[in-house]
């Protein structure tokens, strides 16, 4: 059961002016489940993503990588899960090659125009054909308030769908914005087998809405991790079919620019802690925010050290206030000249280490209580810069080692 | 139960000319264990060691920095467990040098002559009366013979002692290496909670030592992995007594210290493997082999990116050949210009992965049969240059979070 997180109501989930979904059964991997996605993008539409960078990056993602840097005008967006088409080596590449070509025959528009995306076990290889049905039979079901099916879609290790809608107004236009997310293993997106979609009807030019989607992938997306894994296929695209009627939002000093960028940033966000609290075997959400860093990523180098260490993530699980594994994971960051006399630690709001020791106020008492709640923050100040960021993570539990002693069983 | 390992008979261990061994139960933190060892090394003797890189490193290790700084000639080691005295500020501080002074007067030298070296929990305070009062008893049973009490005094979560020695031949001088260590979680060498201590009688130069001791734990303790935690008190020395006769070992390019350092580093291995073997919850041992890289430290990051990877550790676990989460993991470990069609990828002797998926050769059968042993060999084969390195780690157990979740209690 993810921390914290419930799926939206399937009402809450807004449609997108000039985006339609189809969701079908294609037996790809498993029978009687939802597994091929497709959206539908309206002429006009352009799309901007982030990528994983696994060097083995699967056929997919590379397929996605040529249509983009070709051109930013899409029309569709097929996604399937169960075999994610990555150590596939050119039969892979094929294969991702031949799906565009049959969503292309199902929604009248050229290969190059759709973008496609798997999720699931590793080396094996797709089953065309079974996915060319169901793409086919995806096509003949578009419909724009299938947002929450399409959540259910891409599901693999998830116990839950992941989805969020969000509306704006930007100069008396209203703006929609939703989005859904899969993941709960091999997380640790750099841009993992974390996929993130979101669509918004907002008009924003090309360059702007990369700048966006960087933007909201570092705040969101890639400080999040589950067990430190990137996978090959993380991906992370946001769609704009540019139909809100707001004034056109072509450069990035305006007030409609921040607004925009923030809102879908937030709505990223939310996606992606929820990959977290449906973490695998999770029982506890961390935030862990790092301050005074010369730099973010010096920052978020520290917090995902503290993020990443088993030692640390089974203390939180066992809620044990253990609070030398912390320091240790501070201390194991690489940042060389960290003075760690400096170094100031909170376990919620209580102060518990400073000057490379424990702090005199501190009590075992106070920690545990903070270590039993399910939600815990982790502050730690370094005292060397002003600079700040979060990293989202979970707890490390005996679930964490079925789950992935059994997945593919 | 380690993988394949079994404590050495103790009258194997064969005694150092130069070393006596005292060791008591001092109560440090818990009654009735040995949790005090005391190592007298006579007048003539030098050490050389490699420390922890860890910032937060342990007050001992600063110590130990402080003496070796000083001067290579050392009178005394002394070992507590129980309490590692790390994250615990100027106190800890004070503490640490507190001991070296306890010693000093034990065994009539100065404090400065002494190293420090602490295992156990984080951020508690050292009971310098009760360690002091160790001290005095531990130098009462000083005794050439004590090597396997030694290894039992330096365990933690260990399940056994590990301890080894091997004679070797120098110019017709018996020479002498009797070597222990202690660590089973936290384990990431880059100079572990990892001690090693090897004596030798050899008569060799302090130059020429530190040398060996930073070749030996290259080659061993910093090639292991249990968790990726890279420990706040890691430390590996070299003790020489210089009492065995063979002609001195001055200079690097002679046959005599290819011999000394090849024995020396043999124990190292040994030692190390030995940690891996009793890693916390550990139910497989598995040597990873990176071979055809630009360099060693790309082979060693390869080789480490595998197994770190708690995907891959709960599959090992789960004997389950999930090739596609090795590949992820050698795609992450951050060789940027990585041509992944020229990766090969061994189990055992199984050819699985080739131009980029999986082998045509490879049927599933031959995997889950290379995976069900107890001792699994991963080769990975860059073709990208000439170097290699083999890194040692264990599997991702259901006991590795209950031993980590139940530490402190």
């Amino acid at each position: 059961m993810p921390v914290n997180y419930t799926p939206p109501d399937p009402a809450s989930l807004l449609p997108v002016p000039g985006v339609a979904l189809g969701i079908t059964e294609a037996n790809i991997r498993k029978p009687n489940r939802k597994d091929v996605l497709l959206i539908q993008l309206e002429a006009g539409s352009h799309v901007a993503g982030v990528f994983t960078q696994n060097r083995f990056c699967a056929a997919p993602v590379r397929v996605c990588r040529e249509h983009l840097g070709k051109s930013s005008a899409m029309r569709a967006i097929v996604v399937n899960t169960g075999i994610a088409n990555a150590g596939t080596g050119e039969q892979g590449l094929t294969a991702a090659r031949q799906t565009c070509g049959h969503v292309a025959v199902a929604l009248g528009c050229k290969p190059e125009d759709v973008l496609p995306f798997s999720t699931g076990v590793i080396m094996e290889h797709l089953p065309v054909d079974r996915l060319a049905a169901g793409v086919a039979a995806a096509a003949t079901k578009l419909a724009p308030d299938n947002w929450f099916a399409a959540a259910e879609a891409i599901m693999t290790t998830d116990t839950v769908p992941k989805a969020v809608s969000k509306r704006i107004d930007i100069d008396g236009a209203p703006v929609t914005i939703t989005g859904i997310s899969k993941g709960a293993g091999m997380i640790q997106p750099n841009m993992a087998t974390m996929l993130g979609f979101i669509a918004t009807d907002a008009l924003v030019g090309e360059d702007v809405l990369q700048h966006i989607a960087a933007y909201a992938a570092d705040q969101s997306f890639n400080v999040i991790t589950v067990d430190g894994d990137t996978s090959t296929n993380d991906s992370f695209v946001i769609a704009a079919t540019n139909k809100a009627g707001n004034p056109p939002i072509n450069g990035e000093g305006t007030a409609e620019f921040t607004k925009l960028r923030d809102a879908i940033t937030e709505v990223a966000i939310l996606l992606a802690q929820a990959i977290v609290r449906d973490g695998e075997g999770a029982t506890k959400f961390m935030s862990i925010t790092v301050e005074g860093g010369e730099s973010r990523e010096e920052c978020v180098r520290v917090g995902k050290s503290i993020a990443h260490s088993p030692l640390v993530k089974t203390a939180f699980f066992a809620s044990d206030p253990n609070l030398g594994r912390i320091l240790a994971a501070i201390g194991n960051a690489g940042v060389e000249d960290l003075d760690t006399s400096r170094v100031k630690l909170w376990l919620g709001d209580i102060l518990v280490s400073e000057n490379g020791g424990r702090a005199a106020s501190y009590t075992e008492a106070q920690g545990q209580a903070v270590m039993k709640q399910a939600e815990i923050t982790v502050r730690v100040a370094l005292e060397r810069g002003r600079e700040a960021a979060t990293v989202w993570t979970c707890d490390f539990s005996y679930d964490y080692v079925k789950i992935n002693a059994d997945y593919r069983s």
